[in-house]
């Protein structure tokens, strides 16, 4: 659509690579949630795709960058098409049932990923550091809330109380702190992927809990 | 807003029909959807305002194109406040009770229509044949999805197991092959609003499923 | 990102004196009901911010208008953190119970100027005028739409029966009238505002309800 310069579609091969990861373990994170929920192969494709392509979507649209990921790469829209058909048909020959658990860490990765590769793609279009995080933790969440939208319940990164979004913030800020320390680019993606994925894995195995409201005042008022 | 090359808004007489009857058969169907759950009179003009326009909008969003349809012709949006307005007090003095049957022919028409325009505007803007059919699908499907979020019930086309989506991207695809061996725009937007509306029809009449998981299967693991 | 003339992104000192207010009105509003509904110190920022910047960044993602005002002034994001843990840890150490009374009135507030400053500003983008004030009634209601969202019922702007809305409409309309009749950017604004806060505050106070479908008649047919 040419209204941009050359190099402002352009990721590098460290982000390119990261961003097909990470759609991969979203859309993952996507199949397993729609199993769970006995959606059908429609909504199996749906949830995949939401799921995988929502954060970066809506990061592109705020940023006003064109084309998306899975415009330029649609080969990519195949593989999932292709994953979603496959895996219902597998899980459905197999038995299998898939858990909760089974989502979390194919989960876990997509929020280190997209909220690292979020931060320092915002960082390039010369957003504020502050601004640059948010938008890594839209990219790292919100392809998980339409997921939960979509398959009717509350979005887990909104009520289950264990850190998720601030999470995203801090592996944001590790791309900001390594980028400023004069880091290399894939060094400062590596910092914030691992910050953000490893503290979530944490939480989870330590059942860290983020700061609430009593419970016993739990009534509104 | 003079970004874009002339052409680049403007749409062929034949999309500009098929925009117009689309977005008043969506309308209808928002109208009666909203008449059924009782929703005030600001709702009907919500409903209906978001069902009629809200997939065009999307798709104009992530195609970045400008002026909207709805900006463009603002005429439409007096004609579906008129209707709305018109519509309530209509079937209030008249006792009449919407069936959810009456909003599934208006719906089924909306379907097929928004799905040949939504791919072959897709397809002017050089994106890949898959990615035009996407916006295809997302054109034909976002409008209702809002009506149904909206109206707090969960979007049918997720979780009615009847084949909705799933129809859009067949027609898009009809688009695609008459465009690819040599037909007229006029035939290619022919061709897939008939193959998605009549197979919505169809199968609503033959109560066609969409594969899904088996029933005797259904709790959560 | 320079695509633009100068002028257009540049607000006056009125409109953005405005949209700092409306902003940490809204703000204020998404505080009050995430505390009433017990969400943690991350839900509480989240509800904030999509309180406070969803409607202006709807109206700019529709408008094609960059950058955002949370982008630009990167500084209210900090505040808006600063006053979402500030009002918990304050609330939580003073057992304070917000009530829904108390989330109406900031709300009451932003709902005016969002309406008279969106609708003002997409005048500018020389839309038609009724295409301008439906944009004034998306930036002042769908910050409280997210708000309720996120919280889990249903947008109160659709379901409570109370002109909400259709307030925001008749502000909007006020913003055009004073500007077709030679008035100020300023008197426009005042005026657009003033008429929709005070009849939102009037018809919350008397009680006034939409016309709706007959309440003996409230089955689905």
């Amino acid at each position: 659509m040419g209204k941009l310069p050359d190099w402002w579609g352009a990721l590098s091969t460290a982000q390119l690579a990261i961003e097909i990861v990470a759609t991969l373990a979203f859309a993952l994170s996507g199949l397993v949630e729609a199993a769970r929920k006995r959606l059908d192969v429609v909504g199996m494709c749906v949830v995949a795709g939401l799921t995988a392509f929502g954060g970066g979507t809506l990061r592109d649209v705020l940023l006003d960058r064109r084309p998306f990921f899975w415009v330029q790469h649609a080969g990519w829209v195949w593989v999932l098409l292709a994953l979603a058909v496959g895996a219902m048909f597998f899980m459905r020959a197999h038995h299998l049932r898939p858990t909760e658990r089974a989502m979390l860490w194919p989960d876990a990765l997509g929020l280190g990923l997209f909220a690292a590769s979020g931060t320092q793609i915002a960082l390039q279009a010369q957003v504020p550091a502050l601004i640059a995080v948010v938008m890594g933790v839209m990219t790292a969440t919100f392809g998980g809330v339409l997921r939960d939208i979509v398959c009717n319940q509350i979005p887990a990164a909104f009520s289950d109380h264990r850190p998720y979004a601030v999470l995203a913030f801090a592996g944001g800020w590790a791309v900001v702190a390594v980028q400023a320390t004069g880091g290399t680019d894939e060094a400062a993606l590596a910092a914030g992927a691992i910050t953000a994925s490893s503290l979530r894995l944490l939480a989870l195995q330590r059942d860290w809990r983020v700061p609430a409201w009593r419970s016993d005042d739990d009534g509104p008022a």
